[in-house]
């Protein structure tokens, strides 16, 4: 019979763009679908593949003949509700950061580590985070080829990295500083944002404008001068890339992009690597487009590969000093691969099992 | 008797900062100021230091009497012009990149390598790239206490880096894609700017937008992958630092700030370094502000700190993989120390010498 697949949280922002990947998939292998949301959200109509179905709130008995269960909540709610639905007898798939570290629970790129997914003792998979992920297609096909050895990374994140919450803000800031000529002068942009009655206090980007800005700080703060999103780059693409001493620097930094993570990559490896040995790397893997003709003024940009599957990578280019040693710039939809996307290509791989 | 002082290129961005700066500063050592540009702004008034003073056009005869001239032009008109000031008397100050990797001129930095003015046997001082200054007072300091060995960088550039009409385009650009919800699908932010009638393929931006985006790609594009932007940060850095051999890789990418650079620097020295001793040295030099406590959410940015003369460094943590080796952010604003005020610190230390 064909499994059951089980969507949590379907109304927020990752969970928006699953429905839209669910139903522009070309085939999927699903019996039921089940919309599973917070008890606010149950009632809701939502359209898909064709057929109106409603949402149901989060409850034990949500899960009942559900095989494969996506869990695109906060971490707190994975933590409690996944192990329920594990419980019920569900497979769960999870986005949140809640089980990614723990030894029992596998972090699966499918590009990457596919079979990783059959060792599951708890019943949970995790799925890594949006920075990380953003870069994992391009990395692991790389390591598979020159075996990595270090990686310095600096990331531009969207907004929506911060959820619904975080497209809001930055929205309502750009509003607000449009048309004023503002950015010369310390804390004009920051007095336009309140003046527009937006509260920076409460914005999810550290009290600091998005607008006209950038904000070096991502995530919660950990201690020793580290944000969690620079640290879960470190721990997440060694246990993803199975390299436990991966040497790894990460600076994470917001930028006024609604959709879509890049990344400035600096890699280090065991082997010789070339441009043109990379380029036939990243030619070879399906989910990666390579866009990369400088001389044309041709490489990847958040504004025009937003809304895509694949990883786009450019600006290859041999480390001048560095021996073994490529620069490259990275983007990937945060909201689609870096998320709802990832997630889903596990549970469908799953699927396969029923 | 005091010194002449010439300005180049007063009507442009950086020129008009420069005068602020020379408006701004307690005092100044200059019997006369003149103010010089292309014969299309002569005539103009300008009031500096509460006189009112006329353009002159550019000309053999507008540098006779000139002691000291600073020129704020493209490169094109500093590799002409510069020699004709020197051939009248003048020293030439000059912040394009016309002279600075000339074995013959030096690359100042007054807080790095003050005594290199007097090396000069061109007559010509010049003045670095607004990216590598935006970093040199953090790693000047840093490299006398603990001697730098690697450098990478990934920089946050704004828009302002690209003169008038890189501001221009961006407010142009901010304007056509405010209050419309972009940024979700590849392609809507660059239809909603040409939309608004601006052009992409005369923008500074290499036929990017900059609005809800990022682009990796600052200056002209030279080969094997690297832009020119890139490649003086690496052989800028070398020279103003004395270090021939310093490793550098660097990735330049713009984002849309009006103005002030920032930089993800990752910075390994041949001996031991902790925060603790970097903060040390930070807090002694007096052209940087330390704004570094993660745990209230303080760091600099660009909207913080714009406008500004001094170098704001924060995050700086030790890197977890990597020996001797610091992570951290700098802002500087790229249009006063990052051009015109370092220009005139060369200009106003030279005025000693008449």
């Amino acid at each position: 019979m064909a499994p059951t697949l089980a969507l949590v949280g379907a109304t927020g922002a990752v969970g928006t763009v699953m429905i839209d990947i669910i139903n522009n998939r070309e085939s999927v292998p699903w019996g039921e679908i089940r919309l599973i949301a917070s008890p606010r959200s149950a009632g809701k109509k939502i359209t898909v593949r064709g057929e109106e179905r409603t949402v149901v709130a989060l409850a034990p008995e949500a899960f009942d003949g559900v095989d494969i269960a996506m869990f695109d909540v906060p971490d707190e709610v994975s933590a409690e509700w996944a192990p329920v639905a594990v419980a019920r007898g569900a497979v769960a798939v999870d986005n949140s950061g809640a089980f990614r570290m723990d030894d029992e629970v596998p972090l699966v790129v499918p590009e990457v580590n596919p079979g990783k997914v059959a060792d599951r003792p708890k019943g949970i998979i995790a799925n890594p985070n949006c920075t990380t992920l953003s870069m994992m297609a391009a990395l692991g096909a790389l390591h598979r080829e020159f075996q990595l050895t270090e990686l310095v990374i600096a990331s531009y994140q969207a907004a929506s990295g911060a959820g619904q919450e975080g497209i809001d803000q930055l929205y309502g800031e750009l509003d607000a500083v449009a048309g004023k000529g503002l950015g010369a002068r310390a804390g004009d942009v920051r007095a336009a944002v309140e003046a527009a009655g937006l509260s920076l206090a409460d914005s999810p980007f550290a009290g600091t404008p998005l607008a006209l800005n950038v904000v070096p700080s991502a995530g919660s703060y950990k201690g020793d001068g580290w944000f969690s999103e620079e640290l879960k780059v470190r721990n997440e693409s060694r246990k993803i890339l199975g390299i436990p001493d991966l040497k790894v620097s990460a600076t994470c930094v917001r930028v006024p992009v609604v959709t879509t993570h890049s990344l400035a990559v600096h890699a280090t490896f065991a082997r010789e690597v070339t441009v043109e040995s990379a380029h036939k790397v990243f030619e070879a893997q399906q989910s990666i487009v390579l866009i990369d003709e400088p001389e044309r003024g041709r490489f990847p940009t958040p504004a025009d590969v937003v809304g895509g599957d694949p990883t786009y990578v450019g600006r290859v280019r041999q480390a001048l000093d560095f021996p073994n040693t490529l620069d490259f710039f990275v983007c990937g939809d945060n909201l689609r691969k870096g998320a709802a996307l990832n997630t889903y290509e596990v549970a469908e791989n799953l699927a396969t099992e029923f």
